[in-house]
């Protein structure tokens, strides 16, 4: 089964507009957050974190978002934001940058949305080595899993979500309990991502794939939102063109907080992002 | 056995005395980075995130890490420091503030050691529901396991080591098969982890016992130092008294990165802090 049916390309794309940030003066970005990727009515926190990579990425020296953290602290809403960089250190191979993107409110305040801190590389400059003991996740074939669009009863998120009109997603049914008021219990959730134009994936779609399946928060029987409080991204690889897995899971729920670990893998079996967020739970 | 002869407690201990932070005026502190703290000469990376971490607890509202991530921009040297922090937003349960910790060079110079980025919360206040699917590593019986005062020829770690002076650590013997030549290939490092003087543990001790097991890197059949890049610590409990279980994990060496998850359990079989860093692998 085919990925999608259109062929945007990576600099062409929802994706690649939708994150667009202008450079007003140094180390100064204009950015208008799209409403087109909202879940449950609030702006995907790995949108905004491919924002504010974007904005990183021109402001450093080096490209790849090698390990990214956001804090997020007050919710975003579609519309303009400003973000502001600092270059904390440049070196030969790394370099590491702190971002602020703010929003202003009715009364033109400034108010700070996320803060992020990074180190940026060259994923091109690495070595070929590979020692992994990291096994891809064991998902059923595209056309055995289930997506927003093949049935409406069993859509992967309640509520408003233009963002599942932007994504190609296919999730393994084995995770998908939650949907039909079944959920397993087990702290799971994997899935075929992608684009929905066809866009295939660099380093900053992967900050957005980390965070883009539903909560495992469900498949462990919790209702509702559950907010990242962090979100930190380690790249490990330039992914290559094709469908990526993403495997999400949660091991300790405890005093209203959860992890998330993400790991996500291309079409040529590299493990290329690992992620893990920090989120409340809903216990109500 | 005795996990210590000595009784230091929290608030009285070496670790307390060589973490101090002094005020200077409000979000400036001055500290001592302490030569007691040094492995294969460099000042530890969790120490350094304890010192940073304790002026962000004064400074915030809050007093846990609940979630901290530093980048190590430059390699500290013991003596004196400077730590300068914002409060990035602050609320009911949760504030978010960021430190700079800074040297100074032989000229005068600041040099930037760690960037550090994180929320504290209150984990008294948290609720006491625990739905874990975690379980505790399997580890040797203390009696069973090794440390550096057991024999010379297995110190877990070449070189200068004032650290292993201030810590009680009993390394189970299936992952210390490097220290007699033989590394096993699998990126595992557990042992048994306490203070020496016998202070118990408490979040920012958590901060030190993250990153103070000899690299997984050993176990893989590298050599050499493993810098750190980048290292986030989630402290999800206050640890209860005595010795505590540290689990390190390392999955996918690529590209000469790799990362280290760590998690600590307490004696109440209490998963307490989930860590995990990107550092760089000495392939050479």
């Amino acid at each position: 089964m085919a990925q999608a049916t259109a062929s945007a390309t990576i600099g062409d794309s929802e994706f690649d507009r939708d994150t667009r940030v202008t450079r007003a003066e140094p180390g100064l970005y204009h950015a208008d957050l799209s409403a087109g990727w909202t879940i449950i009515n609030a702006v995907n926190g790995g949108y905004l974190l491919a924002v504010a990579g974007r904005a990183l990425a021109d402001a450093l020296p080096h490209c790849d978002p090698f390990t990214i953290t956001a804090h997020y602290l007050t919710a975003s809403r579609p519309g303009p934001a400003v973000i502001r960089t600092e270059t904390v250190r440049t070196g030969r191979t790394l370099s590491t940058g702190q971002a602020s993107l703010v929003q202003y409110d009715d009364s033109g305040a400034e108010v700070e949305r996320l803060r992020v801190l990074a180190t940026y590389g060259d994923l091109d400059a690495l070595a070929d080595d590979v020692r992994t003991t990291a096994l891809p996740p064991s998902l059923p074939a595209v056309d055995q899993c289930f997506g927003p669009q093949d049935a409406p009863d069993v859509s992967p998120v309640p509520g408003s979500n233009a963002i599942t009109d932007r994504l190609w997603l296919k999730m393994d049914p084995g995770t998908l309990g939650w949907a039909l008021g079944a959920p397993s219990g087990k702290g799971e959730m994997r899935g075929w991502f992608g684009l929905a134009d066809g866009r295939d994936a660099d380093p900053l779609s992967l900050l957005l794939a980390v965070d883009a399946l539903p909560p495992t928060a469900f498949e462990i029987g919790l209702k509702g939102w559950v907010p990242t409080v962090e979100l930190t991204v380690h790249v490990r690889c330039r992914p290559a063109p094709g469908p990526l897995r993403v495997a999400i899971t949660t091991r300790n729920l405890a005093g209203g907080f959860l992890e998330e670990d993400a790991e996500i893998w291309d079409s040529a079996d590299r493990l290329v992002a690992q992620s893990r967020q920090l989120a409340r739970a809903n216990l109500g």
